[in-house]
């Protein structure tokens, strides 16, 4: 296993909850790249992310109490503000420069808060990956954004999400349809410098029983487009159509066409585990709320068959006996990624040594 | 982590056990020091506390049999005395002279069994802290005394126990009662050369839940004398005095005062767990048992608000993302009592080199 | 612990199944000496054992489709003849001379599969201790045979088997009878260059519960005799019978005798864990099913009996504290065990050196 610092990028944006975990005042205890963080939104409506830990005893700041936009402890009672500092130590005068916990900038854009783990001086929120139709009326998604936890490292959900072969084997009855998925359809790849594009057309075969759930008069045969975005640190977004057999992609005519939108986000928790966001849209059908909750039970039953292959493979990859991969021509999107994500991280240990020695300590 | 040399101090009296956990012919399986020990009584009445590994194959001697003061195995039948020395091999008619298991000294003091993990020659019962109250028909405490078990090293209950503003936040329902215990009130803090000793009054403030419970009728205001004495190897004594508001303590009329005596044994079980013991008595309507039936009930609640905090910190402070504490004015005890636990280590390192080792080892 | 190069013996044959396991088109993943393996049976008949981890990225192929003798990852879609060998590829024309999976000679043999996790070159079924009962119809055994998982170095079962002195102690009620077994009757063991072999006669005793109760009309006193015979790499084969007292065993008269047969098999799965299958096989009342239902039931309490200590001492020998196992005299049989094992995974390194490393990898 790799130390720490070869593992995670440091100044870059990560997903870090849903708008609605945070509801009722919840003091949201969550690990980020194996730094304990506490999120909670203040009464003016900021949402803040501080270290979980107290800097007197690290007593859990989760456990404590929103006052205003400030924590306090519930130990000994130390009071922070958003930014970290410590204004209020109860039976004592004075307050030291020590006297603070790291915070993390945290911002909130379509539903999502994002969370800079790195040199907070230079988190930039319009570097964030905005996801449009997440705010586009023309879209409709869940009720209530999904989130899952996995027990594996996040590079094996974004090799999963690379080759879209699998919905062959893996969501046969569920996302996928049938294997000729994997036999007769072909990807093709751009590679880019913060990950690659994919589009993959599957024509003339049967829909997929996710959205034949929902269009149960949809024909037998349809042409399937699916155009995957994937980025760095872990962010993926896909269109995905199904239009009538022959249907002209370069045209207008968009008669009979349905369209999802797609938006998964992976956060490393540890280095084998992660953080999983997700959401579903459509654009027909708006009024009609069982669209939705249909597609999030739907993806929810394929995320699970993943989920299930993919601790799997983490658990025989942890085994001591030693396990060398042998390359596939449909890896060409996932090599690229690990590529693009080792020059990352080389290039930010070079640029900012010891950045993930200073993340954590409040006086840096 | 520092090494178990580093961490225990060896030649002193722990805590092992209430006498009711024995009763009934239980043979106690219980780690302490992380050196695993059966105790059990024996026939004659006598405390006996073993290796709970027996010295053939390291079968538990805990699931043995008790005959008289002695322990036979269960496995293949050794017989051991209450010395640790074997006395019986079935089927074999030579006992060797490593045919022995570590005997640990043992003594009941106050319903509490008292062990000394050490050189067995240095041990010296008259040494054992005795709690005048546990066996003065003056105080009456629990039917049946407590026991907790952490999942914390015993270093961060010592802290809890070093500064007692954590009422304030912690116990506002329970032990507590307003914050003003941790604005308004200040401790007197006495440094001893094997601990310390506080000396809190709040005067003035609503009486603590707890004591309310089981005087519905006291005044709206009172005055509360907390004085506490910790000792190594984690012994707190604490006298807690509810009196009506402007009462005289260095007089002599009782006349309204309501006490209790407290008494809380840590003991490590490994570095990271820890035993609890404790008691809490009080003086008044002593043929009443629904008193010491409240105030049990109401001290463990208090605990459990304690516990939550502390495994909670404890697994904060295990994490890889490395923490430093800030110090408060409120350390000063806690801060002594580290300072004090560590010079004992370092001189029991000089004194009796080794002696880490030579626990458990029955030919030394 | 020492390194997994010190532990295991690679080149013989392991029990891995018993056949019922693999019933109804089960893909069993089951670990051997920490090395992760499916085994399935394909249409042919033929039984197939392979690296549980796909070669492209170590997804399971316990969670994949078996294909007449075949079996297809259910990720990407690759097949694997029952060699190995990939033979399919979903969208790829090519195939690598590395993609393939290390394949495990697996043979049935009484029931039992065996499997051999060393040089596949070297393994010769004919080298499978055959336990002739099974496959005999004068003995009955039970209808389905029986399977445990132990907590424990599968050394600690033999230790266990190696010395019936136990069944005192740990069996009275069950598999012993009195401890008179312990104190009176002797063992006569021979050693053997692989393993060792012990007759135990015990006259005039009382008759074993388990006996006594599929014969409830047995005399109060029988002579019983247990014929022991122990190979490595774990199989353990004895012959048991209880005759009328004072029965002459070297003559041709077996009225009134009862006999048993039970082989018992420890396989290790991890170093601190181990696969433990057995049968017990009875010589008379053969039509009657209920004499095996009874006896399978009664060895099983019997040995959940041995489970709950072999598990406790591996736990207490895990434990930090140092423990030096001290001899006894009935430890002769197990001390030549484990001086035959030592000596022949020394020998194992001196002719094939690197063994271990080659296991897995399908390259080699």
């Amino acid at each position: 296993m790799r130390s720490v610092d070869e593992m995670f990028l440091w100044n870059c944006w990560y997903a870090a909850a849903w708008e609605h975990e945070l509801e009722g005042g919840v003091k949201l205890a969550r690990t980020f790249l194996e730094k304990p963080v506490v999120i909670y939104q203040g009464d003016s409506g900021d949402y803040v992310a501080l270290d979980d830990r107290c800097c007197h005893r690290a007593a859990p700041l989760s456990m404590g109490r929103v006052e205003g936009d400030c924590i306090r402890c519930m130990y000994h009672g130390m009071k922070y503000g958003p930014d970290g500092v410590c204004i209020e130590i109860p039976g004592q005068d004075t307050i030291g420069p020590n006297h603070r916990v790291r915070r993390y900038p945290i911002v909130s854009k379509g539903n999502l808060l994002w969370i800079w783990m790195g040199d907070p001086e230079l988190a930039d929120p319009d570097e964030i990956h905005d996801f449009a139709p997440l705010s586009d009326s023309n879209w409709r998604g869940f009720e209530k954004e999904s989130y899952l936890h996995y027990d594996a490292n996040w590079l094996l959900i974004v090799d999963n999400l690379a080759d879209f072969s699998h919905l062959a084997f893996v969501h046969t009855n569920t996302l996928g349809g049938s294997e000729d998925y994997a036999f007769v359809t072909h990807p093709e790849v751009d590679k880019h410098d913060d990950g690659f594009s994919i589009v993959r057309w599957s024509r003339n075969d049967a829909p997929a029983p996710y959205h034949l759930k929902v269009n149960p008069d949809a024909p037998a045969k349809v042409d399937r487009r699916n155009t995957v975005r994937m980025h760095t640190p872990g962010l993926f977004f896909m269109e995905t159509l199904f239009a009538p057999v022959g249907w002209n992609a370069d045209g207008d005519d968009f008669e009979g066409v349905k369209q999802y939108r797609n938006c998964q986000y992976m956060t490393p928790e540890t280095r084998t585990t992660t953080h999983f966001f997700w959401n579903y849209l459509h654009n027909y059908r708006l009024d009609d709320p069982a669209v939705s909750a249909s597609l999030q039970a739907s993806l929810l039953e394929g995320f699970m068959e993943d989920k299930v292959i993919i601790e799997a493979q983490q658990k025989l990859l942890e085994m001591e006996d030693p396990f060398a991969p042998r390359g596939l021509a449909g890896d060409v999107s996932l090599a690229h990624f690990r590529r693009v994500w080792e020059g990352m991280i080389r290039t930010e240990r070079e640029t900012y040594p010891g950045v993930e020695r200073k993340v954590g300590n409040p006086l840096l």
